[in-house]
């Protein structure tokens, strides 16, 4: 089976599935969105994007992919087990890959899935957002496992090149650990930033007048969609656990360095750091004198 | 003394000196610059900044900024004991103001200084990230103290205006206390985003790969110059350690919130600091399924 004879159903039009289903089409038979917020699907039809209810989409599919948030793509695949789609490839878009792995092994043999995690986003949720080149540039992860076949697997990594994306093969525990530092865990100090901030700006409201791009760059991730981010939280309670323990020493040594005052010993925590992150694709400090 | 029948010497042509320098030449008599080192140098001269040597600018000055890491202004402040500049307005512009301010008050009645800290800053330190348009629209604090005659305070009122930002004064100790946690909390969490993915990524390197829009956002502030950081800390120890307590207790609910692994607790956390950063003028989050 080949992407552009293929009709593809994308569930959950968001910021991630509606920039899918925008980049795919052009690239397919037939593209068919589906989603269960009305407003959704008005902007996703006067997009171009035609679309189904889900049972409807599911009657001839080739590919069905699921870019709902990860507990709704784990409710899913459960429906699926009494009720498998007929199509040559399901695949899921969501953040975390173990649960959903070990749920699309659970399908009925007839059934070939491929876990997927484009790794991208963008400041706002939601279609309004969504644009075709989201992916482009970026790697895709896709995590094979006993449900995918060859040609299932082909079938991912078409759409993932149709995408402009390059194709990352992982296994689900190592990208479900690298992700929990990688992104899970910037959340959290996202969050925790904001909270220590409303706690200070309780007692002095001016604090809001004085956060500025620094502020605002290490708290953009507080932002993000909840319910999507509750879900990758708790589809990766372990290892994000893990992630947040090793912050939480570093802070507590960085905490200690503070106390004894000492310039030396500070420079040596944060001088390879700042080499580190110097040497990232984007680079940044804030301002400086001399 | 109006700041267009002033001659202004900047010390320290970094990003935030060098952008004071371009900002402020066509808008005062004459404009000179002082920087140890002699790349800086060149860059000014070539950008049409008139340079020299700190004691010969001295000699016929009106208006002196010192736009130095903290440490350095300082140790120039206690330099002005013995040998006090006669000018109508000294000025910093560091990013910490107590013990500057304490160092103003040391100096002879003869001398009108007033604390400033511009609240911007850019991905790059260095003079040849320098711009005019650098304060336009930010706040810029002024922190008065014995030493701050109305005629100073004047003058370095119109100075701030002449960049395009706006005056906010502000007592020194509450300037601390609130840039602790909007900006030197930031940084640290920054650091310790880093040192816990430098930690991981030794066991595997792979992680670096993963990192995407989230991580460089939150990790941004950790390539801040250096030295101009540790004088920011080692200056305002007691308010970083106060601010840095309550992130590390932030972390703490959040680590037994997601131990105890119930969506709604976390949704109760995370809810309100999402409608917190939601509400701040660059609002953001990262990628969304529906």
């Amino acid at each position: 089976m080949e992407l552009e004879d293929s009709r593809v159903t994308i569930v959950g039009l968001g910021l991630m599935g509606g920039s899918m289903a925008l980049g795919l089409q052009p690239r397919c038979r037939e593209l068919v969105g589906v989603d269960s917020d009305s407003k959704t699907v008005a902007l996703a039809r006067r997009a171009g994007i035609m679309t189904q209810e889900l049972s409807g989409a599911l009657v001839h599919t080739d590919v069905l992919v699921l870019a709902t948030p990860v507990k709704e793509t784990l409710r899913l695949l459960e429906l699926f087990i009494e009720d498998p789609p007929d199509v040559s490839l399901l695949m899921d878009i969501g953040s975390t890959k173990r649960q959903v792995v070990e749920a699309m092994e659970l399908l009925p043999d007839s059934v070939s899935a491929v876990g997927g995690h484009p790794l991208c986003g963008k400041e706002r949720a939601g279609f309004s957002e969504a644009e075709a080149g989201l992916f482009s540039g970026n790697l895709f992860v896709l995590t094979s496992c006993s449900r995918s076949t060859p040609s299932a697997l082909a079938l991912a990594e078409q759409i993932v090149v149709a995408l402009g994306a390059s194709v990352r093969q992982m296994e689900a525990a190592r990208h479900d650990r690298l992700v929990a530092v990688a992104s899970h865990l910037p959340y959290l100090l996202a969050a925790a930033l904001m909270g220590s901030a409303e706690s200070f700006g309780r007692r002095d409201p001016e604090l809001w007048d004085l956060v500025a791009s620094g502020f605002l760059s290490t708290s953009r991730l507080a932002a993000s969609d909840l319910t999507m981010m509750i879900d990758i939280l708790t589809t990766n309670q372990d290892m994000v656990q893990e992630a947040l323990s090793r912050a939480q020493a570093e802070l507590e040594r960085l905490h200690k360095l503070l106390a004894e005052g000492e310039a030396g010993p500070l420079r040596g925590y944060l001088e390879p750091v700042q080499r580190r992150r110097d040497s990232l694709k984007d680079p940044g400090g804030s301002a400086s004198g001399v």
